[in-house]
C-alpha cells in the first residue's frame, strides 16, 4: 500500500521501540517472545488484519512486514491502543525476508490484497513472483501454509500458476471467499470491497517437501 | 451429458461404422489415419465443439469420447453432414481410456463443461478426480496439454487443486475466458451460457515430466 507520507511518521518511528523491530532477531523470535507460533503477514498495509488477529490469538507472535513507513506508524498506534504484547513490525521490503528469518522459522504467512501491479513490465514486483516465493519457501516450516486473498482477478490468475509451478501445493481455493462463509478477521481493503459487493478470491498454499 | 434416449439411436449405432470406433486401434490411430496429431475430447456431449474443431483443423485426427449413446448418435449425424474424414467417436466411459490408448499416444485433451457432480459424495465421478487424472497422465505425450473449461465454480475450485496436486502443471487460467478474447470454437453449452451473460472459467494444464 502506498499512501502520502506524513510529517510525524519518521520522528515517531525513530523513538518507537516496543513494536518496531530494531534489533534483528533472526532465528530467535520465539526465544525472546515466549509464544507458541510465529505468523507473518507480508505487506500488512494499515494493519487492521494483523491487529485483529493478534488480539484474537494471544498465544501467537504476529510479525507484520511493510515497506511503507506511514502504514507502519499507523499500525503501531493501533497496537499501542490495544496494548498488544504479541506483535512486532518490520519496516522493510519482502525481498529481504531471508535477512530476518532463518530457514523453517515461520509457521504461516498471510499475503492479502497486495499490490496487483497490472502492467506486464511490473509483474516482477508482485509478491507472488518467483523471487519472493523463494523467500517464502525458505523461511516457512515444512507443511506450513500461505493464506492468499485478493480482489484482483489478474493477480489471482497470475499467482496460482506461479505458486504451484514453484512447488507450493494448492490446498484449496474459492472465487467468492465470503460466500463460502469463512470468518477470519478482514483487512481494511477487504471491508471496503465487501461493502461494494465485490468478490474476494482466495487460495491456500502449502509447503510440502518430502 | 445425460439426455433421454431415443428409439432410433441404438439401431443407428449398430450399423454405423465410419465414425463409431468398433475395432480398438490402441497404439495405431495415426498409422491407420494419416494425420499429424491425435486430439481427444473427453465427454464431448452433443459434439458441437469437436465437429467445429475437426472442420477447422483438417490435418488433425479428433477422437471424441462420450458414454451417452444419444449424444454419440447426434454427433455422428453432424459428422456425416459435414463429410468429415478426421473424426472418430468412442462410446465408453473415461475410466476405460487406457484400454483405448497407449501411453503417450495423445497430443492434447479437451475437457469442457463436464458434469459438475455438486454433491460431495459424488466428487469421485468428476472427470478431474484423481482416478481419471491417472488415465490422462498415462495417455498424454510429455509436454502435452489439457484444456479445461467450465461454467461451474465448484468444479473449477475442485479441479485446480486436484490437477496440480496430481502433478499437472498449471500453465494459465482465466476467470472470464471470453473477456480475455480467446477464440476457440464453442461447445453447445458454452454458447447458451455466454448468451445468458455467464462467465466461463478456464485453465490450461500440462504434463511436464523430466
Amino acid at each position: 500500500m502506498r499512501i502520502r507520507k506524513k510529517k510525524w511518521v519518521h520522528p515517531f518511528l525513530e523513538t518507537e521501540d516496543q513494536y518496531l523491530l530494531k534489533e534483528n532477531l533472526k532465528g530467535q523470535y520465539l526465544q525472546k517472545y515466549p509464544f507458541s507460533k510465529l505468523i507473518l503477514e507480508v505487506g500488512m498495509g494499515m494493519g487492521d488484519f494483523i491487529i485483529s488477529s493478534a488480539k484474537e490469538h494471544r498465544d501467537v507472535l504476529y510479525i507484520g512486514l511493510e515497506k511503507d513507513e506511514t502504514c507502519v506508524a499507523k499500525t503501531i498506534l493501533k497496537a499501542q491502543e490495544a496494548k498488544l504484547d504479541n506483535l512486532l513490525i518490520i519496516n522493510d521490503n519482502a525481498q529481504k525476508l531471508c535477512d530476518y528469518f532463518e530457514d523453517e522459522e515461520v509457521d504461516m504467512i498471510y499475503l492479502q490484497f497486495s499490490d496487483p501491479w497490472p502492467k506486464k513490465g511490473h509483474y516482477k514486483r508482485r509478491l507472488t513472483y518467483e523471487t519472493f516465493l523463494r523467500n517464502y519457501m525458505a523461511i516457512l516450516k515444512n507443511k506450513a501454509t500461505i493464506y492468499f486473498k485478493t480482489d484482483n482477478e489478474g493477480l489471482y490468475c497470475f499467482s496460482l500458476p506461479s505458486m504451484t509451478n514453484f512447488g507450493f501445493k494448492l490446498v484449496e481455493m474459492s472465487l467468492d471467499y465470503h460466500a463460502d462463509g469463512k470468518k477470519y478477521p478482514m483487512t481494511g481493503y477487504e471491508e471496503k470491497f465487501i461493502d461494494q459487493g465485490m468478490k474476494i478470491y482466495y487460495a491456500l498454499f502449502q509447503k510440502d517437501k518430502n
